[in-house]
């Protein structure tokens, strides 16, 4: 566990609006390190996205799977409010409790390389086509960045975009970056802060809290949902298999986010 | 890093809408280095804070000076513009060229310092207020990140805002920027890239660019012109009094913008 050794501690901020910034900040700034920090903004740029009036365009698949299309406009809001307002923010809010912190996106020192996404099959107009967009997944992170800035005592605060094979900013899951990162770094402990008290059985009812999710539980469970639910089970069990000591799913709302994270409440994974 | 036979080539790209930075990509990957680039983009911020609706309030002094005041959504928009967008962008480019970049503002590892301004005094309802305002000037760099990232081979891209005496995010001039940079770094040589030829002897007459300005001419200019311009030629100034060898005004605009700087096209000043 973190604090008890030199083991890294990964923290995935949820991209809600009410998760509590700066209980994370000052909770962070009174435990050891070395700390990776991963966030989203996806409540913000949704808000941003509707403010300058760019249209989220999403296309159902032929197999009936509905994903964003992300075009270059999405990827400017992204970076306005990712990689500009929320990042910085973050920044700014550990800077004032003491934890020197440098935001980062993929881009930076080609931190997280992707690799573009092939595209979907839409039907239009009575024929199947292939839609690709500017999407990928993490498939390469410069460890050498990450292991400068710790050496010199910086905790990195990471955002999408990736930069892809083409040089170019791609959209891309930051549940996705989570494990790529916490497996490459060999994380003794990674920290998904949502807006709910941990893995409900029931998305309706917060006091539905699945304790404990074993790695066959996973698995069944992936098999149950769909969509980024999904996506974020299959994530976290990638991570689990990785050996990543301990994973935990917890509210990211509350006053104390990571200390009570570490101390089991929430959903402990693995 | 002063003293060093690679001379450091501190670039400072203004935040003009018709700036090549294309151009200063390419142009930057085929030069030896190192290299830090400072940008700007008020022209980016001044559209996106029309598109979302934040008012830009001036305020003018009672000795008749007029300047923006920074409140925290005009700290936020400029986040989006500097930080997010235009600094990404410039990274995506630079790595497309070959350039291993990586965008910084001053917040990120308390990069750029600085300190609060006192305020101005104005005039409200027949009395004289003090107004604050979240601007300041740069006054400290850290130069252990900067160095850290020359060593690993990363080229920094840095912009507002910095982070001043209470870890808060403010507004600043990036000419004054440019200026600590250059004297804290020993830089060779500073081009300032511009929406012109050079510095004009009339602002109005593209054909009227000064090929040289002597120190001494610079203090005599500074004493003729108001406002930015002002600000711009002292921070210029100060820039050659601290020994940096070369500074050239040169057209951002054109086709190679740092190949025209670096053959003496422009404003040589010193």
């Amino acid at each position: 566990m973190p604090g008890e050794s030199d083991g890294l501690l990964l923290v995935k901020i949820g991209g809600g609006e009410s998760i509590n910034l700066d209980g994370i900040a000052r909770d962070l700034a009174g435990l050891a390190g070395p700390f990776v920090i991963v966030h989203g903004a996806n409540a913000l740029r949704d808000s941003l996205a509707r403010r300058l009036g760019v249209e989220k365009r999403v296309l159902t698949s032929v197999s009936g799977h509905e994903s964003v299309h992300s075009d270059r406009d999405l990827i400017d809001v992204m970076l306005m409010a990712y990689a500009g307002l929320r990042n910085k923010r973050i920044v700014e809010l550990l800077q004032g409790h003491g934890v020197n912190a440098v935001g980062l996106t993929g881009l930076d020192g080609a931190l997280v390389r992707g690799r573009r996404n092939r595209g979907i099959r839409v039907r239009a107009g009575g024929k199947t086509l292939i839609k690709r967009d500017l999407s990928g997944k993490p498939v390469e992170v410069n460890r050498k960045l990450l292991e400068l800035l710790r050496d010199g005592g910086f905790t990195p605060v990471v955002t999408v975009p990736l930069i892809d094979e083409h040089n170019v900013a791609i959209n891309s899951e930051n549940d996705d970056v989570v494990t790529l990162l916490g497996t490459e770094l060999g994380a003794d402990c990674v920290i998904q802060l949502i807006e709910a008290p941990g893995f409900l059985e029931d998305p309706d009812d917060p006091a539905s809290v699945v304790a404990r999710l074993s790695r066959a539980e996973l698995a069944r469970r992936e098999g149950e949902v769909t969509g980024r639910m999904k996506r974020k089970l299959l994530a976290l069990r990638r991570l689990v298999e990785s050996g990543t000591t301990r994973v935990v799913i917890a509210d990211g709302r509350v006053e104390r986010p990571i200390s009570e994270a570490l101390a089991g409440r929430g959903t402990v994974i693995g």
